[in-house]
């Protein structure tokens, strides 16, 4: 039995549950309270903190920490590893997102106002603490993997979250400056969106299933085979997530998504619109949500959160 | 035999030297290549690539990694340990300070135009590029970190690291936005200076030890009685450097010091001179190299280098 019916009910953590009745982002609470403990924990200047406060706790979904979470789950299931473990990681990567959105908001950059129905923390403490802060948070996501994670998973855990930063970076490099060469307008698109927001997500599920890995739970064979699933799982999520995003851009007003729209077009930027078009650019989605629930098939029961994230990402309005 | 004359010759790699013959510096060449090939080995695009190289390759004393490579020469003669072995980990805080003298040059911040003699990174490559190439030096310096130092000194090498990337940032805040609250001017001078500018060299002499540490060349006792040594050294030695610093804003002009000079006094910053005074600010100094070489005079010769590095910082004029 490796296929789920998605109609039919299933047990979750001891209950039957229908698939709508699943709320895979209820670990929200949990990781919310983990960041603002882990920001307490630290020395900061007052104003510094706030301003950490104000875009880290900031309302939002936490994809990438749920993600993270849910990954960790799907493996820890029978050795005693809870969505718990993956705290530390999912945080680490918030943190990186965190950092990323502030700097990104700049007036150098994407000159953004506002972000989640909020003025940006350039607007909100001024440019030289959104500068700041988004550092501070850049280096508090690997004190956080190095102090709280199991030491034995820090340099693979360090590894992965540095590797998808740069990545990160080098697509926002792409996305705002260009400077993609010699290739079609459909692989730039795929380039800077693989980059610039495929390696967190993908970076946040793999950390989830490392998460699980702690104390020798899981033999490295099977680490190994857990690990190329969940990246295509990942993968094929990023592409939705970005293309949404992309046709929200295209398709929603401001005061509905609660940051900018429309800007993409008035910047010229590659996006899948652009170069799909709006109904092509559907299709690419509804192919992807099939590519990840294949991949994360094998886990049965233990990977319905995952597989109703990807379908709840590939119809979001905001 | 704990203290050396330090008007006698000494035996250095093999040859007898005079103290004055011997060049801490002489590992540049080494740490530029290194951090040159780092560069090549990484994925990006080339205005990207360019712009890190513009500054992390800018003509300069590359003190950190230097420190770090003789303070794992101090410990490493005689387990087959040598200065190569610290590379990874001295660059890696080169990446951090080059990051660090990106974002505080910037427009938002100190708003130079000169660094090194040369244009800031921002006046040479724009703004927008600035902020980027920073963020991936910062990310890269985990990077280089976690894929090349063994593995079993990951852990304690990126907590140390990530700390002292904090504590410089909070430091940073401190000095540009103010809010070190209810001490006197004395104590917030040292507050300032002690995360901005020590917290780094705290963390290059630290991680030079560590370096020599892989595969149990050091016993764990004996590890931590040498860390709290160099730590002593670092600290006196990063108070020299920055009483130096404050003293040049004040004395020289931007053309010798080839960044612009006077601007602590005009910003109103907390600084030695504007504390202690000229004079006292000296005395300062003088207490601080005593101290620094008191800390390591345990090491004998292997220490020598690390000697001659801050009677050489104490008496700088650039």
């Amino acid at each position: 039995m490796d296929q789920i019916d998605r109609q039919m009910p299933f047990s979750h953590n001891g209950s039957t549950l229908w698939p709508c009745m699943l709320d895979p982002f209820a670990p929200l609470s949990h990781i919310d309270g983990y960041l603002k403990d882990f920001l307490e924990s630290r020395r900061l200047a007052p104003l510094l903190r706030e301003a950490l406060v104000y875009s880290l706790l900031a309302p939002g979904k936490r994809l990438r920490p749920v993600l993270c979470w849910h990954a960790c789950e799907a493996l820890g299931t029978g050795v005693g590893v809870t969505g718990q473990d993956s705290l530390p990681a999912g945080g680490a990567v918030e943190l990186i997102h965190c950092f990323s959105l502030i700097h990104d908001d700049l007036p150098a950059l994407d000159n953004d106002d506002l972000r989640r129905g909020r003025p940006t923390l350039h607007k909100h403490a001024g440019e030289a603490m959104a500068i700041l802060a988004a550092d501070l948070a850049h280096a508090l996501a690997f004190v956080l993997i190095s102090e709280r994670c199991p030491a034995e998973l820090v340099p693979q855990m360090v590894t992965e979250l540095a590797a998808a930063t740069e990545a990160m970076i080098v697509g926002q490099v792409y996305d705002t400056l260009g400077g993609v060469e010699g290739t079609s307008l459909e692989v730039q698109a795929e380039k800077i969106h693989a980059n610039k927001t495929g390696a967190l997500i993908r970076a946040s599920c793999r950390l989830g299933i490392l998460s699980a890995c702690g104390a020798g739970h899981i033999q490295e064979e099977r680490q190994k085979l857990e690990l190329e699933r969940i990246t295509r799982y990942a993968d094929a999520l990023g592409l939705i997530f970005q293309i949404t995003d992309d046709l929200l851009d295209v398709e929603q007003t401001s005061e509905h998504v609660g940051k900018k729209t429309g800007k993409d077009a008035a910047a010229g930027k590659v996006t899948y619109p652009v170069v799909f078009g709006v109904e092509g650019s559907r299709r690419e989605i509804a192919k992807h949500v099939d590519l990840a629930i294949q991949a994360i098939a094998p886990w049965g029961e233990s990977g319905k959160a995952l597989e109703v994230i990807c379908q709840q990402m590939s119809r979001r309005t905001k």
